[in-house]
Formats: structure tokens, C-alpha cells, sequence
């Protein structure tokens, strides 16, 4: 195979000085790698991939575990007492964000300094708020590539942080081995969860803040099971648990890292640990494509000039949008 | 504009034909001209994007509405009501099907042609079955191809029947006016519904057969109106109502469609209908473009020649999907 375009060999010594300061756990170099994979700039791209490729080699010995809640689920309290704890049991943790709103709002996650506040002060912890970049799917491919840098900077386990904002749960379930779903025990936030099919891509439910109605908090946990047993399982080896817990007071924190044990050790067992990585990598690959294709597509000088009178015939009936793909496709390929 | 490459100018006479067929409202014709545009033989798609596209002045005027249920729901026996209780207030009447899966059944919805026995044998109705070619997206756009034909072929009413797999009811809510979702009053068909997001699509929803047990229907019917203050309506002018009927009582078939002539005079009103419409027809020239940029993408030699290797690197994680899409892409532009 031709590898004239990837690899070091054309590497600049500035982007060769990243990639051994990434592997060398300095957070500054780690943090810059970040910061080129977030630039929208052309030439910053490259050299992005360049790194990356270079990287690659040292990625993907971790988790990778996804957190998605409604807003005041608890998910910072959750993810610092997690962090903590994994600390104390000699792991490095990365968190990493995806909120497509985050160029709209400044920051709804992450981007509050004030959160997180002992994780912060960690040298363990690198904590990195969502890119402010538009789309969603720009967003997750920044988080996704932050995620492998992160991974060759020597941290074992990667916590993506979502928001439930439209599609953002699918996507982040998307991107890491074991998705999470943190509930409030409250009757409205379930119906919400599934509703949205979040419950479905749920790999692991917990309720949280559940010692402040232990009641509501169990009665929530056998209402959740009983949905569960009607929803189809994406495993066939892996039922999702229902776990309680109360992140404020450190209960819980322990038994949920157990059932992530757990779920990683029956997957690699079965092959679907490793399975999921591939098709995961190579459906990225597929959506990158797609989108390449689009802009291809828009920015083709021949599109460019038929589309706007297309777009109008197509909205006001005087064309068939079939009629009218297939002129616009015919225009580009010629 | 140039308009060389659509209208009738370059029409075979056979086609030619076809058309003056629909509008004369030959049912033969129109039957010949669905299954021109169900053929997958590019000179057949060919010919039919000339007829649909001289056909294209006479669709529109009427009113589209999907009916989705799960199996068991009544579907068949609700739409044979529905469209005798029609034929007898003057109207003609068109039933189409989206159902991904009848190439592997033989056709579950509509084939069967002991199915809406009445109904098949009035003139005024035409019905037909679910195109048996591949994937959801290609049965949908045949599906919507046919619509148009039957509209220029006279008929008034619309029907489109989806079964609930998968993305069907999002694909087919996409194609309509007014999308009803017809339920049985059990608890977890509800569930499935909510979970699944179809409540939140629906236009309208009703509860079949509470002839059997109308506390039950009752129930369900107040549980679902509850469920639907916690979902956003996707429009300020109408919240979906929920009804009860017994299709094969023929009850509440009157008071179903009164309230469909009320949304359409409702949205009309608020020029919602129209933009709706607008809409609708983008969307489906984007997805049609976007399955076309796939098909180039992927017959393009150089592609072709590059894509197996890449993509066992990628799933290998020998390279990153950033670095193969984009070197692909590259390639193809080349």
C-alpha cells in the first residue's frame, strides 16, 4: 500500500516535538495537540492527521466510558467522585465533552471552571470542555480525535460527558465502549429517557442522588428493570443493571466501576469488546466520507450555479426532487 | 434556466402515452407508470423521471396521510373503512405501502390480497402493494413516486400504510400530510410507541378496536393524552388529538377524519401545509443526492481500488478514519 501520504515521514519538527510530548504525558504538549485537531483551519488539518497517525500506535488500551443525563442529573458530581476514586486506584482520567450547544450557551458543560474542583487540581485528571466548534458532528469528530490523543497521552480511562440535547446521546454511545445513562429517580425523567430511545443504547442505568428519597430512589430502580425486560438487549451477553447511587455522598461510586469491569470483561470475552471498536472506527471513517461528499458536492462551481434555481423549482413544485438530484449529480460528475 | 434535460421535449411516444393515460385516470396506465418507476433499469428511471416530471402540474391537490401501527393494530381493516366511508362522500381514493421488510416476507402489508376485499373492488380506489426492491430508503422513494402518479391519476386522498419496523415511520411521517399513529389500548404498545418516538411524529392517534373493552380504551386514551403534555408539539397551531374507534364497527371513522379535514384547514390556514410540503421535497432531493454522492464515490476506480485496504486499516487501527476518508476523498477528486 502507497503511505507517501500519512505517516512521519513529512512531519514537521514542531508537530514531531508534539507527538513525543504527548507520549511523553507532558499535559501542555497534550493540550496543544488538542487544540491543532480542534483548529477549522486547512492546514492545521493536516497536520492534525499527520500527529494523530502518528499516535495511533499508543491509543485504544483504555475504556472509554460515555455519561449521558438530563441537567441537573448530577453528571460533574457523578464524574469527579468517579474520578477520584479511580485516581486513588492508581488510573489517570481523561474528560472530555460533547455539547453542540456549547458555541450557542459558552459552555453548558465543562466549561464552568467552578466544577470539578478537586478532579481539577489533579495531575491525573485532564479535563477538557466541548470543542465550541457548530455541528454536532463536528463537535463529536474533534472529541473523538481528542480521545485518541489522550489515550496516547497515557491516561486508562476516557469519560465522554453528554447532555441530553437532540441527537448528542446516539452520537457519544457511538464513540465509546460502555454508555451510560445517570437518571433522577422521578417518574417524568424516565418516560423522557425512553421516549428517546436513550434507555435502548443504554449500557448501564444509574439513578442517582437516591439518598434523598430511598423509597422513590427503589421504587425508579424496578420501574426501570421492567421497561428494560421489554426493550431488545444490543448484546446478547449483557442485560443492562440498574444501579442506585448518590455521587454527592460517595455511595455507589464503586459498585457502578465494578459493573464497568464487569461489562469489559464479558465483551473482550466475546469478542465484542474489539468488534464494537472496528465498526465504530470504520462508521466515523463512513461519516467523514459522507460529509466530505456534501462539501465536494456544494462547493463543485457547475452545483454552485444551478442549485439556488433547483433548490426554488424543487420547494414550489415545478420540478421532481428526483428530476432535480439527478441534473445537480449529472453537472458534477461532468 | 436550460431546460434541455427535463420536460416532455425529448419524450418517447410510449411515454407520452402513459401520460395522457394517468390524467384520463386509466387505472392501466397508472399501473404501468408505477411500475416504470419501480424499475431499478436506468433507462427505465430514465423515462420516468420524464414522466413524473410532465405529470408534476397535476399532483398535489389532496390531502397525504400515513397510517403506521404495529402488527395486530387493525391497520388494514381501518384504512378498507376509512376509504369506503370516503368513496361514499364522493371522493377517490389511493393506498400505497412502505414496508422495507416485503422483499424478504413476500410483502406483510398489502400483498396479501385477501386484504381490504371491499375496498379492492371499487373503482374508486386503487390500491397497491410495498415496491419489493432493497433498502427502506429506495422502497420510500418509489413509495413517493407513486404518490405523485396516483395524485395526477385523480385520486383525492392519499393513504400511506407503514408496519413499525425500524425507521419506517419516520421515513413515511416524512412523505405526508398527516401522520397517524393507530394503536391497540394496551400499556405496552404505548410503550413501545413512546420509547420508539413515534408518539412524538404523530399527527394524530388512535386507539382501534375499544369496542372490546372500553374502560381499557378509555384508560389508554387518557394515559396517552398525559404522556403527550410531556412532548413538544411539532407545530403552535395543533396538538395532536387522541381518538377511539372501532374499525370494524365502523365506529369513529367519522369523527377520525373530521378532525384530519381540521388539521388540513388548520395548517392551510397558517401556511404550515404548504411550507410542510416545501420542506418535504428538499429533504428528499438532499437524501437523494447524498445516496447518489455514495454511489459515485463508491464506483469511482480509484476508490474501488483503494477502499479494501483502508478499510481493514481503519478497523485494524492501523490508520484513523480522519486519515483514510480524507485520502479517499482525495483520490476521487483526483
Amino acid at each position: 500500500m502507497d503511505m507517501t501520504h500519512s505517516s512521519t515521514a513529512s512531519m514537521a519538527t514542531a508537530d514531531q516535538h508534539l507527538v513525543d510530548g504527548v507520549l511523553a504525558r507532558r499535559r501542555r504538549a497534550l493540550a496543544k495537540a488538542i487544540t491543532l485537531v480542534e483548529s477549522t483551519r486547512n492546514d492545521h488539518q493536516r497536520r492534525a492527521r499527520q500527529v494523530l497517525t502518528a499516535l495511533l500506535p499508543h491509543t485504544g488500551r483504555t475504556i472509554r466510558v460515555g455519561i449521558s443525563g438530563a441537567p441537573g442529573a448530577g453528571k460533574s458530581t457523578f464524574i469527579e467522585s468517579l474520578g477520584l476514586y479511580l485516581i486513588d486506584a492508581g488510573k489517570r482520567v481523561a474528560v472530555l465533552a460533547v455539547d453542540p450547544s456549547s458555541s450557542v450557551s459558552g459552555g453548558s458543560i465543562l466549561g464552568d471552571k467552578t466544577r470539578m474542583e478537586l478532579l481539577c487540581q489533579r495531575d491525573e485528571a485532564f479535563i477538557r470542555p466541548s470543542p465550541s466548534s457548530g455541528s454536532l458532528g463536528g463537535v463529536a469528530d474533534k472529541t473523538r480525535e481528542a480521545m485518541l490523543l489522550c489515550e496516547a497521552g497515557g491516561f486508562d480511562v476516557i469519560i465522554v460527558e453528554t447532555v441530553g440535547v437532540g441527537q448528542s446521546e446516539t452520537t457519544v454511545a457511538g464513540m465509546v465502549d460502555a454508555f451510560v445513562l445517570l437518571q433522577l429517580p422521578s417518574q417524568g425523567d424516565d418516560l423522557q429517557a425512553i421516549k428517546k430511545g436513550i434507555v435502548e443504547i443504554a449500557d448501564l442505568i444509574v439513578f442517582n442522588k437516591a439518598d434523598i428519597d430511598e423509597r422513590a430512589a427503589a421504587a425508579a430502580r424496578s420501574q426501570m428493570r421492567a421497561a428494560l425486560t421489554m426493550l431488545r438487549s444490543a448484546s446478547p451477553n449483557w442485560r443492562p443493571p440498574v444501579l442506585t447511587c448518590s455521587a454527592l455522598g460517595k455511595r455507589g461510586i464503586v459498585e457502578f466501576w465494578a459493573e464497568i469491569e464487569r461489562y469489559q470483561r464479558l465483551m473482550s470475552e466475546s469478542g465484542e469488546f474489539e468488534q464494537k471498536r472496528r465498526r465504530q472506527a470504520v462508521d466515523w471513517m463512513w461519516s467523514l466520507i459522507d460529509s466530505g461528499l456534501r462539501r465536494y458536492f456544494r462547493s463543485h462551481p457547475k452545483v454552485r450555479a444551478a442549485l439556488p434555481d433547483l433548490l426554488s423549482d424543487v420547494a414550489e413544485g415545478r420540478t421532481t426532487p428526483g428530476a432535480a438530484a439527478s441534473r445537480l449529480l449529472t453537472q458534477m460528475k461532468e
